[in-house]
Order: structure tokens, then sequence, then C-alpha cells
């Protein structure tokens, strides 16, 4: 079997992500490369990391030209792709990096991102409780936000009995994070050297989308004090997530290691090892580790993931080799590029 | 008035930096530059950016090499300092740059550390409450940890009132804040591009510091979570701390803006300018910013500083400058060197 | 004496290095703060290290708005400085940053930037050969490329003899040497972690500047091979320079440290040092080391210099210092901030 | 067919970099990982990335451990392989990382490394003239230096009559081509935010391989102008070679093209485009672009590498395959992990 792709959005770094993977998947054919305003500039302008893809040039995001295709993807920013989704068939699969499509309560859209919501589709984090089935059928797919990824998978397990509903999140993130804008803070000579938070008191969009994931694996509310931290890497996020302890007996680490023992890409290290986002780099792996801070009473987790592979075209290629009854991992590794 | 100093230390990076900022300092004469396994070196080795001192050669760690000055600054590993204080006279002033003196709670310090208690000196950090008076006529001075500076001084206002008495503390930091140690994973290859937890599960000995202050500032005990994080810059610790607000209908950013009016080097923000590392490189400033998230009620305040001024070297000399009568901020700076 | 200047561009990283500088002055005040599309912001938004300035308004770059200062500095893309000194007094010192007026050939103006050339000024790179004195008078300064500062101080010793008239340089530099452009290249994200040449093939507008100064030294037309790289560090180049060495048995070290034993900035490192631009952060220092390779007979160049500093800023405010009769070092330091 | 390797110093970043390789190798079986003092230790404690080897211990490197695999890699010191190899059968293929068999002058030996000469294997560059037949029946190859690599592949179509015989590069590197030395100035404190020069003076030990490359291919002797500069990145080597042209009216891109045209891991890029390491992170790839300068009639050429991969580790493999009759790029990619 081979699957004829389409990128929305080739030109930036979640794009490039997606093609980088893509080229590496053994059953993938990469047809049409859109773009907005670099549509019919070279794609090596923007990607010059993926020689084999040189003579390319990118045309217009038009749902014309993304048609015809066995699985689009799309890499846009949030409001462009119920549009264009409406207008591939059916039984296209539409797989969204963006955000417009993975909140499921319109109150929530409107309160973080305004205007009207979109509608939700089949949330991409097949390692969630009961995710993964929905996903096999789906031909509509919201792949989560790279901060929600990291956070959700860090304190599943636990958010369901384990600790008191309500969790703190410090995440740090490099640059690419951001996607390729062209703002001041985000110019080289600013992020080197130099460590920022920004989204500070709950206000960044990510919050309501790990909320969500945290409640429902909860069966109840679950309170996120979300803070993002952007520090001078390309790529990675780390992030130290805690909670209440609730009054157990439990072996927190054994709880850990159930929840994810069948996970093909997320890995609970072993005691005395903790996580990196160099060990994780390029790869589609999340590495955890756990603790209880004994005067607390508090577990406190620790997730490492790459915000562009496992936070977002590794998750979208995940989830299409889902779709398409592929194995779940083929094109996709655990591997690190590190140092 | 010039006053005749001397480092021990002074090939490291405390040392480096000390050195850097008494050479801008106007009474200040600096005398001998003590090394252990760099004795016999040149500094210039060691400190290649300190060229005035380019003809220095080190000298050996020793109560002898260090006798006869004004000013004895001590930056050796913890457990060194009491045995060197205790030959340098009453009247030369000694300011600790080392762990050993800071912990007020010998079983604190057994517990953290290990070994004896070699007994608590005035604490330098001149911001809390209280704490200047002592200072100024202090000839033994305890230099905080850079961590519990930042930490101590983003939440003292609160912890007195505003919150309830658990907080959680998450510090990313630059590199120099291990000192010049020899181990793989400070590696720059291995640093940059990284992000790395350590020290997780309150197991960092900065804990028990943080926990004294604010305890002592609150009047009662304060659990402090703390989770120190490695990032790939130079220097610099950006900390995000929270705590869940108590029922009060105070104004925080008043609370802050009132708690370090007077103080030169603590700066509240104005609203909507967060504070980033980059702003405080090289200089002796905190900078801070305070929010509150409403869906959880709970505050959260971020402030940056530079690991070896500040968080070191600068509280080092600003204590000097206490202890001596000098004005507080001489040779002191709060411009950063950004970007 | 206090001296009132003013300072148009300082939204951008020479006006804020200019302002860090300036705010150590002894003998400065700081007048009017002017800005092009940034005008009527705040001044800390763009300089958030600028905390003694925190109240301040950019006002917009007119000629009104610099009048009445004793100096005014521009740091403006090129092409704007003409005018906007044509309408300050004769009187007033006008340090331009900028390229506009540093190359002495309208042909070379016209061939490597375009249009009409504005006529050249003081070059305001005082440890060249005869610099020094006309300065001293000068009403209008043309403060040096950052590039040809170091490739000018590096070579200058040796052009005027010791070696043959046609050099290579390959220069490494930060990304703040680009300034605040937003351009894809620039951001973060992309620098870091990579390394990239531009410019290549004698196309940088910096290759003419670095020929006229070595020719004019030497006397004679001297052919340079230039070659700029981008690293992922916020300020410094590093500059390597070889060139063939003539017949000679003149110790080319004694040469060096002839050249510059009266320097206060510029420093022939002791044999066995080699430079580093960490080593210079920040300072108006500029390190060098010489070194000769016996299988070519070639002599090989090292230099570091802080872009922003002796390369711009720094240079400007040296420059002030000339012409106004104030001790050339007044305000300025040789010590690096590091590590 | 399925190869059983061994990797002997799997603790280091060559090591480490082979592994990450071989584990994307489907040709591979993974056999016994040694080291020396980490002997003992879990391979995850310095190969965090390599998760699917999570469960290995490193044995220690002696040719017993060594010894029934049909490919060995050599990641050592110099001064070790000869004796290693001489203890594992004619049959085995064995291939050194290390320095010990790339010179093929005792003398140069001799003179750059001290002590005697192991003698010299085929010489693992398969893009060099006539190398790729030797290697297809070598059970010894000798795994180039870095800096070798992507200087020799610079500059080897323009030796052989486009240029006189003497040239100059200029190559900046990450620092893990230092390996895992702690040493002070690798440390990630002075990497980042500063740049180096060292080796000056054609005293780097890869200019003698550099030199012996060159020469074979033009036929006669060529000097070699070669400085490394340390930047702030973990991988990549950017270098800058320039050489004067001779009298001719070849078009020195032709040249090139045709050079590479069915290699498939040198590209040179489409006009208009420079390379950088970014593009080239992780793969195998060599991005080549070149230029003359019309003032100098000098040819430039920039190329880029990935230190570690194509480096060292990339071309191993590479070599592996071409010696075992696989087709040369398996378990290959020329896709770089960008940004």
């Amino acid at each position: 079997m081979t699957v004829r792709i389409a990128v929305a959005g080739a030109s930036g770094y979640a794009g490039g992500e997606l093609l980088r993977l893509l080229l590496g998947h053994p059953d993938v054919e990469i047809g049409a490369l859109t773009a907005g305003g670099n549509a019919g500039t070279a794609l090596l302008a923007h990607q010059p990391h993926l020689l084999p893809l040189a003579d390319r040039v990118l045309v217009e995001t038009t749902a014309e030209n993304l048609a015809g295709h066995d699985v689009v993807f799309l890499a846009l920013p949030h409001g462009h792709s119920a549009e264009i989704a409406a207008r591939l068939g059916d039984d296209t699969l539409v797989v969204d990096c963006g955000a417009d499509h993975r909140l499921t309560d319109p109150g929530a859209w409107e309160r973080w991102y305004g205007g009207t919501h979109a509608g939700s589709w089949p949330y991409g984090l097949p390692e969630l409780p009961g995710r993964r089935e929905v996903l096999r059928s789906a031909r509509r797919i919201a792949v989560p936000g790279c901060y929600p990824t990291v956070s959700s998978l860090a304190l599943a397990p636990a958010v369901g009995g384990l600790v008191e509903p309500e969790v703190t999140v410090v995440a740090v993130s490099g640059a690419s994070g951001a996607g390729r804008s062209l703002k001041p803070n985000l110019l080289g000579a600013e992020v080197m050297g130099s460590l920022s938070a920004y989204g500070v008191g709950g206000t960044h969009r990510h919050t309501p989308e790990i909320t969500q994931n945290l409640s429902e694996v909860a069966g109840g509310p679950v309170k996120v004090s979300f803070t993002p931290v952007l520090a001078p890497l390309p790529r990675g996020i780390l992030a130290t997530c805690s909670a209440t302890l609730r009054n157990t007996d439990e072996d927190v680490r054994a709880v850990y290691r159930e929840a994810y023992a069948d996970e093909p890409f997320v890995h609970l290290l072993p005691e005395g090892h903790w996580p990196t986002t160099g060990a994780v780099l390029g790869s589609n792996a999340v590495q955890l580790q756990v603790t209880v801070d004994p005067d607390l009473n508090r577990l406190v987790v620790v997730a490492a993931v790459d915000n562009l592979a496992k936070g977002t075209a590794g998750a979208a290629v995940q989830c299409m080799n889902l779709a398409l009854g592929l194995p779940e991992t083929t094109g996709l590794s655990t591997v690190g590029v590190a140092p």
C-alpha cells in the first residue's frame, strides 16, 4: 500500500517536520506541498534539510491543490482548517496540527481563541484511555498541542485517584514551539542567553486543553496551573508537574509503569534516570520519571518530549498510521539525536 | 577609603565574578588571589576576561595568604570556610559565598550536607525583613545560594499572609550555577540543545535554605516544593513560583510594589512586562512580576536573576558595602548586558 | 562637565548598547531617545535591561527632537544620517554608528550600497595610525563596522611590510550583528544549532571598508578575501586572519606587541593564550594572538571583539571621549562578562 | 543477511552516534558494547537517547568481548586500535573511527601524534577519486577525521587543476567534536556565548590528514592553512575554504556539479542557497556551495557536515555497507533534523 499525502503549511516548522518524518515512512508518497505567502517559492528555501525534496516548489493552500490525496496534513494557523476540511471528501483522512478542533467545549473555544467553534474532532493522543480505538476509524483527527501532549501524559496516570485534582505544570520549551513567527523576542540574539516566562497566570491557550484532557481522565474537574517558559534551544519541552498526593499506599512508580507498559512511545525511565529533552530530539518518544517529595507529600513528575515530533508532527504520523491500519510505529522512532 | 580584599577560590566562576565586580568598585584594592589545585598558575588561564589582572598568579588557599586584608571573600566548596575564618582576625570581614553558614538549624545541615554544622552567620540577603541592619555590623556574612535568593525574594512579600504556606518553585538555571565542575552532563555538547531537571522531589540542597527564609518571614512553617531545571545558557535563573491565595481582597501588585519600593536592586516590573534573565545578565538586579490565575485563585510570581551576580558575587559585594558602611550600591549596577 | 546626549535609534541593539554604556559614563546626561516605527512606545519594551530608564518613552527620530544636545548618536539604517546631521549645528558632535560616512571612495559607495555617496567623516578607529589626532577635533565621526574593526586591528600591524598584500579573513559572528531584523534565518530556532556563511565571495558590504583601512595602512592596495559566518551566540566576533609572510627576520610577536603597547583597548595576549569572544563580552577590549604556520610561512592572527561594544557602541563612546577631550577610557572597560 | 556488530567505546559520542545509526539499519544486529572506565555501567547512563538499548550494560573493551562479530567498530582514543585489530580475525571487518591508521606517512604520524606508526588502512572517504573500489574489499577501514572529511570534499574537485596548490580552511565546529573530554573549556558555561580558535598555525592533528588527501588528489603537494574554531552548538562543522584560481575559463560550478553528480551524500546546492550545519544535523549529507571572488580571483567553497554523522559514525556505516556489499546508503539519510 502506498499512501499519497499532502501537506498544507509546508514552509513552517510543523510542515517541515512532517515532511522529514514522511520521507522516512516506507508507505508514503509525498504529493502536494502548499503554503500561504510562500507559495511559488522553492521548498528548499524554507526547509534546507529536506534534500530529497530539493526540486519541489510550493503551491498555494487551496482545497483544489489538496484534493486527490489519501491523507492531508494541515499545519496552518488556527481558524483555517474547517473550511478546507469541508471541501475534502469524507474518505480523505485529514490530520490537523492546528488548534481548531481540539477543544470540545464551544465556550472554552470562545474564551481562549475567540470566534465560533468549528467543532471537535477525535483527539490524537492515543495514549490517553480510550482514545486509540476512536482514532482507528477516524477520518478527521485533531493533533494535540505540544504542551498538552507532554503535560497530559505526565499526569494522566495520577489524576485518576493518586493526587488531588489541582496540578501545577511549569513547562520549559525550545523556540520552535512558537513557529516561524517574526517577532523580536524570538530572534536568536534575544532567545540565546535568556529565559522568559509567558502566558503566566493561566493565560496560555494550551491551558484549557490540558484541563480538558486531565478532567476527562479523572472523571471530574481538574484545576491546572500552567506556566510555559521559553529557553534557548531549538526543540524540546521539559515539563515539571506536581500535585498533592491523596492518602494512599499505592506505589506511584508501579502505577506509572503499568499505565504505559504497552505503549511504544511513552517510557518511564529506570529509577535514578531523569528525562532530558536532548535524549528525545527528533524522536517520537516521551521520557518520564516520577518521585514523591516526602516533606510535602507531593507527587513530582518530569517529562520530556520533542515539541515538533511527538509534540506535533510525530503524533500526526502516529495517528495517520492508526487511522490507516498501519502498524502504529511505522516511520517513527524512539531514538533521539544526541548529543 | 581603600579596602584591601582577597579572594579565595579565584579560579572558579564565583571567584571570577567577584573579581569582575571588584575591578569596577572604586574603593577596592585587589590583594591575594588564591586557589586549590590551580595554585601556581596564571589567573588569566582561568579568567581570560579579567585583562587588568593578566599578570596575576594564583597562590595557595591558606589563612596565611588570606591574612592582612580588610575583606576576605571565600568562594570555596562547602566545608572549608569555618577553619579559614577562625584563623582570620575578628576585625577581618569574611564574606562566604559557600553554604557552610547559611542554615541555622544544625539538624537541617546534617540532613542535607552531612557532617557537623559549622554554625550560622548573618545571612546576606538584605532585602528580607530585618536583615539589612544585622549586616551593617557583621564581620562574618553568609552569602545566600542563588536559587534561595531569587525564590525568597519572589515569595517573601506573599508568605506573610497573602498565600497559604505551601509554595511551588520551578527554577530554570544556566550552567554556571553548577560551578566549574568537570562532569559529563555539564559539557557543552550535552548542555546545549537539552533541558534537564535535577534534585527533583525536594532533594536539592537549596530547598532547606528557601524553606528557612520563607518560614522566618511568614513567622511559621512554609512548605516548599522546589525543582531546579538546567537549561542551555551560561548564566541566569528564572523562577516560576506559585501558591494558593488566601481569601483576601488585597491588591497583590500593591503588596509587591510596597515591599520593594525602596530596594535598589529588586524591581517589580510595570504591568505587562515579564522578567527575562537576559535583562539582568551581569547586573545585581532582580526583576519580578506577579499575577493571579483566576481559575485556581493562585498567585504566580516570576523572577529573574543572574546567578553569579545578585545570586552570588553581587550579593557578596552588596553585603561588603553594607558591612563597611559604604553606599550599598557602590560598584554594582541594575543594568544588564543584553541582548 | 556634564555632556547631554541623544540617541537616535534607541530601540535597536546598537542603541541599547549605547545607552547601557552611557548609563555608566560619569559625565553624561541622557536626553532624547528616538525611534522610527517604535516611537511612542516605552523604551523598556525594547530594552528590558535598562532599568534606570524604565520610565522613558521613545519619541520620533527628527532633527527637532535631536537638537539641543551636545552629542547625538545615530544608530539608524544606512542612508539616514546625512540629512539629520545637516540639520544639527556644526558644534554638535554627531557620532554615526551607520555606514553612510565610512567609505572615502564614492565609487565604492555606489558599488556596495548604491545611490549617492553622502561624503566621508573622520573614521572612528583611533588605534589605526594617525587616526586618533583627527578624532580629537572632529565634530562628525563615522563609527567603523564591527567586522572592519576586528579585521583591521588584527592585520594593521602586518600589512605595512610583514606580509604580502593579500589577506584572508573568516570572521564568525553572533546574531546581534544583524540587528533587530525580522528575518526567518535570524529566528532563535534557526540560529541555535546551526552555522551559516553569508556574503561569500567578497559580497559583504564590510569588504570595501576592510580593504580601505588596510590599504591606507599599507600605503598601497591590499586585497581582502572576507567571509562572515553566523554562529549561535548573541554577541561576539572571532576573526581568523592570515597572509603569506614576506621574507623577513622580524619577530612578528614583537611587531604586534609594539604596535599596541600603548593602546588601552587592544591587547596582544601572552603566548599560549588565545582570544575568545566570551572574554570580551560587554567590554571594549580587543584580544589578539599571532603565530606563524611554518609549513606555509603564513602569518595567522586571531582576534576577538564584542560586535556591539568595541564593534559599535563602545567605539562610539571612545570616539566621543576623544572628541570632547575626556580621558579616552571613561565609561569603558576591558573586563568582559564571563562565563 | 543479518550482520552482527560490536562497538568499542560505546559510552562516547562517536559510539553513541554509531549505535543511533545502527539501530535504524535494517541488516544489523547489535552485539557487544564495550567501554573503558565505564565498563559495568548501564549504557543508558551515557546514551539516554538510545531507549531500545536501555537494558544494555557496558562490558570491558577487550579483544575477547569484541570477537565473534561480523563487524567491529572502534571508537577509541588513538593508539588503541592496532592491538585489538590484530587479535580479531582477518575476516572480521574492523572499522576504526580513531586516527591510528589514517596517515600513510610514518614520519607524519611521528610528527603529529608521536610514537610508532601502526600502519595505514584503506581510507574511508569513498567520494575521493579511486577510494570506493578499494573499500569494497577492505576488511580494515580507517574512518576519516571530521575536519578532513568536510575540507577534503570541499576542495578535492578544485585542487586537481582549478586552483593553486595552497588552500586556506577555517572550519567552525560544534562542541561534540572534542568528544566527551572533561576539560574546563568544554564546559557548557564556557562554550555557550563564546567562540575560540585552537590548533592555530597548522598545529591541529587534522592538518596532515587534509594535506595528505588533497595532495593525493592533486597529484602533487598541496599546502593547507587550517584553523579550527569552536562554536556554541552541539554538532556540525561549517568549513570556509578558499584558494587562488589558476588562469582558467572553466565553469567552477560545473566542475563541482560533475564531481559529485553521482554521489548520494555530497550535494552541491542550487545557486543562491548556502550550506548550514542545521540542515545536515543527524544526516550523512555534505552540503556544498562554490563561488568566485572576482576581486581576488579566488575560489571560495563553503561546506557543511555533521561531525558525528558523515564526519564520523555515518561514514563508518557507509564504509561498512560498501565493504559488506550492501547498498551504500542503507541505514543512512540525507535528511537533517531541523530546525
